[in-house]
């Protein structure tokens, strides 16, 4: 892979996400050499990808580019690169462009949608985790509302018009508010011809409240928030199938939609060679100690989504969020560099900042700590620390100008079908 | 198509450039309908295309939904629908999505690239006329300068940091300032592991001179700027082949290079039914007389690139250009009407408002009418008339945000690989 071999030893970081960004940060200034891999040359804001989906931010908003974030750092070395497995006997990673030695290896590869094994749900709805499914999915939207004009078959029409959201947590509360938003600012604007009111947005929650890891009256304020836009929000609702059409439940309850948006779960992103039974444990995710080892190994490491570390407060697993992935990839900076040197490593204490989810206009609910609230407050506090934590000014002040811009205007200009998604249109 | 037949004449433009927004703008409060259909839903601001190949800017920033332009005007209809075939015969427009009747029909197709004929440099070199282009554009010169990190071959990594842009019209000037601003701002800070210095940009022109329709003055300083950026300009030099690997020309020149960008020339965009040799004219397109009229029709016009309107001043047509296109437009939206009322129509009268081209920071080359000026006050002239014509207020906004930050901070953030060009990387 071309890397020349110093005298510092080498930490390989597989993913330049959250975890992986964070500990690139912490190791760069460092005595150690860092190779950073990841399959694309960005960083994902993922909060803010359904955003993308809904026309509100453009996608190299909240895209930065990795080799920027790490410039001026010394002794660090970015690929772009798929990793096809990790030889943790022989401390090799194997990628698409090469072999790579490690001396510590740092696993901070993510999470994936789960669509628990159903291959026709997997086929036929759309995953919202990176930006061109984002961008696929805006694409699909704008494409079907094209295609309704096209129809004098009121099913059909009424399908192509009809959003289903499977699953009640941030993503898909956040996704089915924006739709409700365009619902009712931009579609009757865009398409006077079609009576756009028979647009339905369904999310569908298998659970008995949406929000689930937040405080009731997040949750409860954030069903109300939903309703009041006028969301279907259903409950004790588990979907059994999607054939492209029709979207099947665990009762009698069907939807006809061609839109469906499949945000019931992750997992995690696991490699070949740290994907045996003994390493995974619940929701594909790797099993690692206090320190973030992976079990068996002193200098193999799991951070971020990817990794299951659980404790008494979350036995299983802290959540898969931002929060946890960064703090555990600044905390292992400071532990490698301290196990190198072979002092104690520090055990990893997860500090809870809270959740937040945003509903749309000047709705949000927010969990801190010792402070929880709702409504326009909390919508504030919501864009405030997005913006704070987005990566890059740039990004800041573009995502900003949007954001005055939507709310100003009721508007979100976006709505671009770039790449078309669906093949061809119907005649 | 489902639209309705109202007692207003119908009108039916195809392409949704700055002809057909032009014309239909004007038509759109008037006593006509409008039925607006064009491959895509959105505008496209060509002449910024290629800051979005070079990272400067984000594609959404240079597009705009057509359906928002024309939103707030009664009797206006658009349709996504690639057009296949105009019966000039019975009025109707064939289109992918069905068959559509027409009082008037205005063709607004614009142009493509032009390859002339040679199908091999068709196949391996970037054109730069759409987004999705400029997009796989960008992404492969970011594909090209990773895969340069992987090999030893010295040859074959120069290869891969070489461009060739054939053409020294604005828009491979243009491209060609972008590149060496990258070339000595980014690159060295992006890929230290690599010597940049190695990236050579070459501009191929066959004539003698660049910027061929502007000032004497203006193409000398504009080859003085490029050469002071580092660019090498080949002028009286044809290319006759590109294999994907060496790009050959009709002296003994040769230059071996991966990216190699297309903007040696454009076509009218011809639709079937109207493409037949009595219409057609030099560069493909449709001969029309002074009020846009095509041969042997009286309600079937041309407007903007597709159109060769020939006068004293332009005996081969107007320059494909935005001015002419929207001028026309405009001019003809109060013909027809005119035409509607058996009144006389207005003969079209190009008013030559000048051309531009910037080459890079600081460096742009203007002439108007009665004023020609070089350097850093035509650079702002050039920015400043860019982000008039660019449509809409929060592209506007975001256009200005990057400009000042790429400024102030030597930088273009938007180099982001999103949609991988290279199918796959070369191990």
């Amino acid at each position: 892979m071309n890397i020349p071999r110093t005298s510092f030893p080498r930490v390989v970081i597989i993913g330049g996400g959250f975890a992986g960004v964070a500990l690139a940060k912490k190791l760069s200034k460092q005595e150690v050499q860092v190779v950073l891999l990841d399959k694309n040359n960005y960083h994902t804001f993922q909060p803010l990808l359904y955003q993308v989906s809904t026309g509100g931010l453009e996608p190299d908003s909240i895209a930065y580019p990795i080799r920027k974030i790490l410039k001026d750092f010394p002794n660090f070395y970015f690929r772009l690169a798929n990793v096809n497995e990790i030889d943790a006997k022989e401390n090799i990673v194997k990628t698409n462009i090469g072999d790579l030695n490690f001396d510590y290896l740092v696993v901070a590869s993510g999470s994936e949608t789960n669509f628990f094994g159903n291959s026709e749900i997997e086929k036929h709805s759309m995953a919202m985790k990176t930006i061109p499914q984002s961008l696929n999915l805006r694409s699909l939207i704008l494409e079907n509302f094209e295609d309704a004009l096209l129809t004098s078959d009121l099913k059909e029409r009424n399908a192509l018009m009809n959003f289903v959201i499977v699953g009640g947590g941030p993503t898909g509360v956040e996704l089915a508010g924006a739709l409700a938003e365009i619902k009712k600012g931009i579609l009757p604007k865009d398409y006077p011809d079609l009576d756009t009111r028979m647009a339905q947005i369904h999310i569908i929650q298998s659970s008995d409240c949406i929000l689930k890891g937040m405080s009731e009256n997040a949750s409860k304020k954030a069903e109300d928030f939903l309703e009041k836009l006028g969301v279907n929000v259903w409950k004790n609702v588990r979907v059994t199938n999607y054939d492209g059409k029709t979207v099947t439940t665990n009762s009698d309850l069907t939807f006809e939609a061609e839109t469906v948006v499949w945000a019931a779960g992750v997992k995690g992103a696991t490699i070949k060679g740290l994907d045996a039974e003994e390493f995974i444990t619940r929701g594909n995710r790797v099993l690692v100690n206090e320190y973030n080892q992976v079990k068996g190994f002193n200098h193999i490491f799991a951070i971020g989504d990817i990794a299951c570390m659980a404790n008494d407060e979350f036995p299983n697993g802290l959540p898969m969020m931002a929060q946890p992935a960064i703090q555990q990839g600044e905390q292992l900076g400071d532990n490698i560099l301290e196990f190198i040197e072979d002092k104690p490593m520090k055990a990893f204490s997860y500090k809870d900042k809270g959740a937040m989810a945003t509903i749309g206009r000047n709705k949000a609910v927010v969990d801190l700590k010792n402070f929880k609230f709702q409504g326009v407050f909390a919508w504030y506090v919501w864009m405030f620390v997005h913006l704070f934590f987005l990566i890059g000014f740039r990004n800041r002040m573009v995502v900003f100008v949007n954001w005055v811009y939507n709310y100003v205007r009721f508007d979100r200009e976006a709505r671009l079908i770039i790449r078309p998604f669906k093949k061809r249109h119907k005649v």
